[in-house]
């Protein structure tokens, strides 16, 4: 395995070395690569990405990516927009998960569900006219575009509890009525029990009942904005983490940004990327390595070893460190 | 003042009934207006509102309504949609505040803010290419619309704790900037302190803190979702009330809907349409009627005289006949 590493920057350059450690600690044979990219490296050399990163990742299985910090800068170009696109990874997925001994909104914890967000198109197209007075973006849903997420969330669906839940706002923007409809088709010819909801009054009910749900499959931004805010359920955006899937490549990444106002300091929560970590090593087949590394997780909570955004005292390295000698000591 | 009541469909024909039975308590001098809107009567007349129901409207001072069931049909024409676009009501403004006694979220009830959505145009704008393989909608942004909520927004936050937070995303989105640009314009040309923040990571601080927030100001979608998703905060999506606010007229409705599962039972809690007409006292200058329609609203909650949503044993029309006595009584 040849695996791509961008730490990009801010709190990035913090999480991804400790979830480095934690990788290393098992051992595995795997090829590394890292890559700099990102505002940091813009400011020096004036390209956030190019071509050639491309190509690099084009040549890798799959990447480990931290955070990059966007500046308001119109010509800049989106790095993370960009490679999803460019390595097509249209399916993006964010686990939302209660971790042992971290409180979110609810005492209850038996709640686990997944958001796959479709990656490629949406309210993303990157269609717009600008103008002084009349801006506009274009959403576009395609029918090949839904076709393919539909179809990885019902056989997601199919290897959990078989319970599909289609998010969209079809009474407002008819574009959703195709993805609507495609998700439908997909879950009936997968045999998956699926039934649908309102974006808004979704949102109300995914906080309310979290416990209600298993995957839940909607168009781009919608996915954006319920992954964030389920982040409130599980303690903290700090602790989700994500994978961005496409055909070839596969892409993880903490769904946290690079935080500035903490980054350098050395107490960025490490979880969410080694979470990532995590999805990582199950998207590649090591099953075992996965739960070993869970175990590892759940023992730091349950021991109280985390940083002080979830109430410890522990550096990010020092939650690596951590992780790494439990794995290494087992 | 001439004051067009519109039931609409389902729970709509209950709560409505209910806010009148409230509002005929005070016996201010009104002319009502009753209309029949909705999927109901385009069942029996094939039209759900016409041109002639926009003319009896627009003789009005303004409006209470219910809710409206849209059935899956691509030639019905929504009501919701057509009022707010013919009367040009661009302000949707939607108080967060909890309710004594009733349990949402959390335990701290410190917190009272008010979401502004535009209300006009965004992905409502009905600019949409409908195909076998691709569909669009157009978001559509205009400096125009940006400021006349922009300006509103600033006002309303001027009356309260002069703290405005603008809600985008502008890092996706291009047409975006124009909002965010013509919001701190108007936000810094009314001296009202500001901030803004991006729509995914807001909905996670939205939930988590919402005693941060003051007077939010955001796009049609956007605001559409994140005030469903604050009913969870105050205890249910039956408890929030709106107005859709225009130069000439002013819309008040429920922002639940029209709820066909609970409908007919007299069950639905008719709190949110009693808020709805609590705001338009304030919009119409009575303001000693809006404070009395406050305290028995409180003394009912207080009571345990609610609907079994909330833990009561009463049915709408009783909440209704109980705050109607307490306000004569009084
Ligand atoms: C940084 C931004 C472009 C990105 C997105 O909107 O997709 C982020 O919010 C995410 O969820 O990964
Ligand atoms: C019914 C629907 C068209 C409407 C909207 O999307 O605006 C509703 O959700 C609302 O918030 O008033």
């Amino acid at each position: 395995m040849k695996l791509a590493v961008i730490e990009g920057d801010g709190v990035g350059k913090e999480v991804i070395p400790a979830a480095i450690e934690v990788f290393d600690a098992f051992g595995l044979d795997v090829e590394k690569v890292p890559l700099e990219l990102g505002y940091g490296r813009w400011e020096r050399t004036g390209a956030a990405i190019t071509d050639e990163d491309i190509d690099t990742l084009k040549k890798c299985d799959c990447v480990l990516f931290g955070a990059v910090t966007t500046p308001p800068d119109p010509n800049y170009k989106s790095v993370l927009l960009t490679i999803r696109k460019e390595l097509d990874m249209y399916a993006n997925v964010r686990p939302i998960r209660p971790l042992p001994s971290v409180k979110g909104i609810y005492d209850r914890t038996d709640f686990n569900y997944i958001i796959v967000r479709e990656n490629t198109e949406g309210l993303y197209s990157g269609i717009e006219e600008i103008g002084e007075d009349v801006s506009t973006t274009k959403r576009v849903i395609t029918r090949k575009g839904s076709k393919r997420i539909a179809d990885y969330a019902s056989k997601l669906a199919g290897s959990r509890t078989n319970k599909l839940t289609i998010v969209h706002k079809s009474n407002v923007m008819k574009s959703d009525k195709l993805f609507l409809d495609v998700c439908r088709q997909s879950a009936t010819d997968a045999e998956v029990n699926h039934s649908d909801e309102l974006v808004d009054s979704f949102a109300y009910n995914l906080i309310r009942n979290p416990w209600n749900y298993d995957v839940i499959v909607t168009t781009n931004l919608f996915g954006d904005i319920l992954s964030d805010m389920s982040g409130a359920l599980v303690g903290g955006l700090g602790l989700l983490p994500s994978a961005n899937i496409g055909e070839k490549y596969a892409f993880f990444e903490p769904v946290h940004g690079s935080a500035p106002d903490i980054a350098g300091r050395n107490i960025a929560n490490p979880l969410a990327a080694v979470l990532s970590l995590k999805m990582l090593l199950e998207w590649h087949g090591d099953m075992a390595e996965a739960a070993i590394l869970e175990e590892a997780i759940d023992t730091s909570l349950n021991l109280g070893v985390c940083t002080p955004d979830l109430g410890g005292k522990s550096s990010t390295s020092e939650v690596g460190e951590f992780l790494a000698n439990h794995i290494k000591t087992r």
